[in-house]
């Protein structure tokens, strides 16, 4: 039996690549596609909501899934703890429906992320350098931050020594930004899309973890996971990492 | 309290490394340094042997330690079921005592491995690219095809499609090697040292995990490790990965 | 002044990012874009011509464009010896008509190929990996044979002893295919677009030169570089090498 | 007929790596291994004297060999313009002697710069990102930064526009330090050496140049292909780049 799926957002350039993702697999029928414009009751009879809309369009769509026992993979941005909680007691009443809310569906990235948390703790020194577009407006990228973030964390943790490092005379800027104690630079270069290199060194060896995005559906793989195990995760989930069952 | 620590084959290559790395540390006091020439009796009273002697001597060190109650790291090469069947009814009359035994130290590599494992299923396609100095015998690498291996049964335990290839015409060789559905390429290059590359592919994004050793102490941090926690896993241990808590 | 741009095979994919590129640029002037239906006339009054259209159609068009005082930029395949002494029979007739055609334009990879030519002399080892999307037919890539050859006949050239190759005991096709004295490894990688990585090796060091392509406009910088300068190019050039003035 | 050499500082780290690679090749015979104590007169009768001493020795040795018709290849650090003026003032009475003074004799870092100087018109963006072991004293490496003003220089020549970058919200330090204006980012990681990658990005591709020093040897093949050549460059030549016959 395929699973249904109703996209919100189906015109959205991702809803589009998340709906041609749909059609292309056995697993999964397209229950339907909906627009700005469509009523909500096209959702009816899916089995599992895509959300990838606004932040102004999120929560009602949210709501009336919840209600109608439709499980939701979202993908749209603008989620803070207020409306976690939100969602949360509109699920305490539909205990049985599932909610993966996610920053980011690239699985190069989300694996990035985690196998970098799991790496921190056995290595000396930690860097991470990103790589993206030059009509990008904030540096380093919101995943490099988090990721960096993350590698902290398990460096304090772990009880780690501060990295070592002897820079006596450095130009301004060339030691990148530390995010706890971890050093991010961010390139900028045209042609490129949404790079990520961690690189994490001890005696006489290096461990590089390097992620590349060539597009925009990079995204897709993704929320198909989602989509595939939501139905097995009442309640809510926030990122992509824990359906990963690594 | 320190770990006391004996080193096995002490005046090798490898065993001066480890005792360098054991005396570099305040968690370790050296108890002895151990040469093919003298009596395996200045082993007692240590909390843990380092071994990389010779696969000639290393039973009979094994033998002694595991009697006297002294845990065992080992890097010595020569291992099958033969012998580990051996040590096992060895250790049988003496539970207490842990014995690890790894093919590879650097923890670099050993990570690489394990990641790559856990990637697998989320990709369609996956290849290995190693790179060692020229004077290496054998080709791929033992590690490069361990990895490879370890690949394509999480590949297979997945259930996932074979990797798209629709190569017609082909120079003899330019696909790699197979290892299992796994394609796997050496490169022999003056100057490296020994290098790993996996190679991740799906829908617009790829993901590369990638072990440098730069030189010869790279499985100090590794062994290091394994002292450090051999006194609470009794029993044989086959492989590093096992005592990294990932 | 600006340079007025024909472009033939407007409406196929290539042409239309050609066409893109000319109209972004205050360099040039569309003068015309020509589909297949249109009359060869509209070429009438351009300096210069873009031809990306099929081996059928392309000796037709660079026979007009030649006759009638216009130079020609072409990308289209199917140019042979014979083809090659056809054009310049042609052109002893207008001499001072230039003609670029060139089987890749994207400037990267014409560039890790020179540079890769320059480099080999100085290096005992060098080996060629190549990356493409795993629709692709041929392995290695016809720029990838072309560097190897490139690399080996420069090695050819200074003389260098053979490549250091201790390996004794290989899985088949590990080592790659061999290019002159070359290794070539062809990886396929879904979610990749067309990669190469050059790599040379020699005491304690090595060298990697790599190119990427993300998309299909890689090679509109390496067209508009040929119209630029073709005027000042009489005669029949192959290859975008020999415009860059390295 | 072999070519005779001298190396000047033989018993320090780095003349001992010299005579090594002198005394491994049949082009060369070693004349004499000259420390600090011992007479320059063993200088005498030699081709060539490879300087690897120190600043207060550097320009006695030079004095000595250059009256008596040694060429000269030196590695040693501390030359300024004086210095440089002083040697031509000593070579107008000698012309037919050679001297190479050399900042970096690692081949593939040379060949980074130089070509590194010759893309640097053909990409819209351009950076630099170095990575050494944590011990080194400055960001960015000196070598980083001569490439990074390579590359400013060349764009300016060429009269590029300015880099796009439409960062609006950064961390301090993110986006590097600005060379010219080409970032420069600068790793500092245990259990590397010595590495370096210029990024170069334009319509949909990138291009990469990597040099890696594996250890403390990657200077010796610069130095021979200075000894094998500074017998027909006569005068003094700065910077191992023009011997490379590119």
């Amino acid at each position: 039996m395929t699973i249904k799926v109703a996209v919100l957002g189906a015109h959205g350039r991702v809803g589009q690549a998340v709906v041609a993702g749909v059609e292309e697999s056995d697993e999964f029928t397209l229950h339907a596609s909906v627009g700005r414009d469509d009523a909500l009751s096209a959702i009816d009879g899916a089995d599992v909501a895509v959300d990838f809309t606004t932040p102004d369009a999120v929560m009602d769509n949210l709501k009336y899934c919840i209600e109608h026992g439709v499980h939701c993979v979202v993908g749209t941005t603008g989620f803070d703890d207020e409306r976690y909680d939100t969602v949360r007691s509109w699920l305490e009443k539909n205990p049985e429906v599932g909610v993966l809310v996610a920053p980011n569906f690239a699985i190069s990235a989300v694996l990035t992320m985690v196998f970098a948390a799991q790496a921190a703790k056995f290595f000396e020194s930690a860097e991470v350098v990103e790589f993206h577009h030059p009509n990008k407006l904030d540096a380093p990228s919101g995943t490099a931050v988090k990721t960096a973030q993350a590698i902290a964390q398990a460096r304090k943790d772990a009880g780690i020594d501060p990295m070592p490092d002897a820079t006596k005379q450095a130009l301004d800027g060339s030691r990148g930004a530390l995010v706890g104690d971890v050093p991010v630079h961010a390139v900028r270069m045209t042609g490129m899309v949404a790079h990520e290199e961690v690189i994490f060194g001890t005696q006489d060896q290096s461990l590089t973890i390097r992620q590349d995005s060539y597009g925009r559906e990079s995204f897709v793989p993704g929320v198909l996971t989602g989509v595939r195990q939501i139905a097995d995760r009442p309640g809510l989930t926030i990122g992509l990492e824990s359906f990963l069952d690594l």
